[in-house]
């Protein structure tokens, strides 16, 4: 028997990029943050403490605010492309380069019925996220897989939602809900199809973006549901059937449990009218909706 | 010497009350966290043990829970005072009671162009807040202490904002800027000037948070700062010389550093186009703009 | 009427500073979290943009890790009131320098039973704090105001704890308790008594915090409980008592609630044994102790 | 092409059960956050809303806190066996339940240099944690994936810490360092070889437990460091190698940075005496250890 090294992964995460596109008098903000992991021949620092293979991580921070000037007006998954092949070709001992980016939501000012061209609110706490793997084939080309994404979408309906005819064992103490609160804190993320990076690079990720969270908005507020679960199937199958390059959607959902009040101490009837919002414990729906002829994930999703 | 009991209270903090209100097939959100403290005759508590004359942080809770079903559409501040009295109203040895509110904002979900009647969407960070403090006078009439404001509204603007010409000393390595990027986290509290709670209750405190608000944002975005504590005085004075009622306003604005990042190094310029957000440290500036007749603001601020 | 500017300060907040010192080949290590701030004749800068007497707040940060070189094993009240007499000293229009100071606790790493002179664990989630105030007398000298403190110490205990015969209203609902779990996070400030600034700097701090928190930790232990006001009034006292130069303590102790969970719908007894932790909504209990004797608290409570 | 649910889990998270046994007058506290995921024949809730065959996350809420009560001295790990193969043998179309344990830890409360028996202090940040994971095979039996390990456990050392010698490219700005702080927050976990629960319930999981943070620390300390990853693989392998039940370990090593403040602008030298401690962005250095004749890992990392 020896001990071995196993699986190994290094970067610098959570680089905190804020990029200004000046067009004359119109300021455009980017606000990211950026963490790289590298994956490849790295095994000498860990085995003997020789770091003539490494790339420092202070280097990849510098590389990445040097291209966020390069390459300014890019989309997160395509800076990140760009970010992550540059590992590849600055090294051939870098097998595999990952790169995950969240970007915040800012919104212009409005003055007098007007955008202000140069100041903005944070107006909104979803982010917008990627995670861009590019990975050294045999042939030494490169190939990609790409996610998109959004998190921390807080969502609630006060209607239309049913739990019951579930399962009754002898820990069962909850009741048949008909009429139920439904709160939750979305987590989506989709997979482009396509591991070619020059395809990926045409996707127009920013319209992709906002398709497929107008759609989950729009199916969370009409679809009538008999389960979380459902609500979930609901809202993937949608962005998938809108969106061809998307092959694959993983949602993870937290059940924000709101519970009536018992106000019949006082008195007073409770007609679905006040609720405690709980914080701990709560439910957590998770299931990845696919297209049945979905290439590979591949390194798309993360298994660390 | 003795040793004695000084200022106290004691209740229930941070119930998260949700009320909903169905006019037909739409439902109203409103999403609360409610905080309540007693001070009065509760020396025999601490003193003895005795509990015989303490209303239960419990029972506190039970109260704003019924209270929510009872007042449905209440503003905050209409509902912290409501609870306020409650409180002196039912035991004649409280002497003063603070509620504090934060009320988070759901917008309604957008489905083909139209707000949907009962799904929403919790699309801003920025929370509204309220503090209530009802006194019993020598006379045992109750009267009022009342701010109303936000916190965690993040702003942030790429231009029109300078830092020069301050004073240089022997720990002095800061050079002038003409040209930063102004970004902070805006916490406001602006205090209305009557103690009267029937004044009080005539203020339409929806229409004066959003006068409020808009009022901070554009003095923010069309403002000139030769000084963060410059915009704090512009957007403070704007607030209160909009709205008579408010006699005060206190602003704490932390000076989230942007800082450009040297890309020299790298054969790169670098003009006000990529900068890194630091976490820490970071400027904290804090002041109150008043009317200098303004009456007396008492209990309006938190000592504690 | 005009709209005029009050109450202001400003500074820097969240240096954290770690200060190493070697004597031959032990190591020790400070870790501090120092925040300042200034207050007096800014009013310029609000009112026209002029900086001419604004110290910067990144020179503020300077001379933090400056004097953090310069004074390398002061205990962090003395530190803190070295940088405040700093300030006052070095501008004529600084009225008062308010520095917070937060310490973390690193324990040495045990290696076969022994100390290991450089390398360190951060064992305890409690920290160690300290407030002091420096205000330029009208005589130009300098006082003092100062607090010691400590907080995120949590304390749990299964017994030896009631809460009964409390009023009962329309919206009670909760039994009386004779047995039940007591737990909270204290957060314990204890001001000493003197204003003179030579006095202060004689006090063995270090010592000061060790004996105020093993005091608060047995008398919660021993005590019995009828109340968490009483639990409260008996820890304070006891800091007091044991402590001449300690004026008085301010004490926030929130009731962490651990219910009871009803087994019975499952068959089974639940005597004491499993409990649910709850988040919200907590109790919260505040109060100053005191000697009767105290000299005036001034600038020693925070107000902002 | 069809759309098709692939991978999907649902529970209950985050349950927070404290656990109180008592020995006469001697109280002993266990302080768990458990969570529950299962993994089966789920899709008709998904597909057509039947809730038929769904558990209730509420009913594993109560068979979390029933079975506190029925097993009360369990170590974490066989805790989350016991559950898991429970939620397996009451429903058959359940394939995989996966059990998620946070331990925190309490010491008891020293008074005149004794332990009370009832009295305890939360003294540590760094959690226990055990992650479960027990499948049906084919034939119907039970096997189990299992891994135990520590969060939050954070570590600095002031002295035998170099990083040289690494590559230097056209982003590189990095000096070598022969002499610098290094700083982490371990999150480890080592997988147990053995899939059999028979033979996982044997091992004395609380005693693993100590040599292996034991282990880690005085590595730690003692090892003259040529990198983060050098340290990394050390500190596993000596796991590894003392305790032959572990399979491998998985190590997440942040590079916290501490900076040594340029104090040149004040004539001040700094000979490794001042560092500001950086918030972001951080290194972060992960790898496997393991043994080169190990069993599959199977489903014991989380690849959600």
């Amino acid at each position: 028997m020896k001990i071995v090294l196993g699986e190994n992964r290094y970067g610098k995460a959570e680089n905190r990029v804020v990029r200004v596109t000046r067009i004359n008098e119109t300021h455009n903000l980017l606000d990211l943050n950026v963490s790289v992991q590298l994956s490849g021949d790295f095994s000498d620092t860990h085995l003997t403490g020789s770091n003539k293979k490494v790339i420092p991580t202070d280097t990849q921070k510098n590389t990445v605010f040097a291209f966020a000037q390069k390459y300014p007006a890019m989309e997160p998954e395509v800076f990140g492309l760009t970010l992550a092949k540059h590992f590849l070709d600055s090294q051939a001992h870098v097998q595999r380069a990952e790169v995950r980016l969240e970007q915040f939501f800012w919104d212009r000012i409005m003055v007098d019925g007007k955008p202000h061209p140069r100041a903005f609110a944070k107006n909104s706490s979803m982010k917008r996220v990627a995670r861009v793997v590019v990975d050294r084939a045999p042939n030494n080309s490169k190939i990609a897989f790409l996610s998109s994404g959004l998190e921390d979408l807080v969502l609630l309906k006060t209607s239309d939602s049913e739990f019951t005819d579930f399962i009754r064992d002898q820990y069962t103490t909850l009741p048949d809900a008909t009429d139920r609160i439904m709160a939750t804190q979305v987590s989506a993320k989709w997979r482009h199809g396509s591991h070619e990076i020059d395809e990926l690079e045409k996707i127009d990720f920013g319209k992709s973006f906002s398709q497929a969270s107008s759609k989950m908005l729009s199916v969370f507020a009409e679809h009538y549901s008999l389960s979380l679960q459902q609500t979930l199937f609901e809202m993937g199958s949608a962005v998938i059937k809108e969106q061809p390059t998307i092959a694959a959607i993983k949602l993870s959902l937290p059940n924000k449990h709101h519970f009536l009040v018992d106000l019949s101490p006082f008195g007073q009837e409770n007609n679905g009218e006040v609720f405690i919002a709980a914080d701990r414990p709560y439910g957590l729906i998770e299931a990845v909706i696919e297209r049945d002829d979905a290439p590979s994930s591949g390194y798309t999703w993360p298994t660390w």
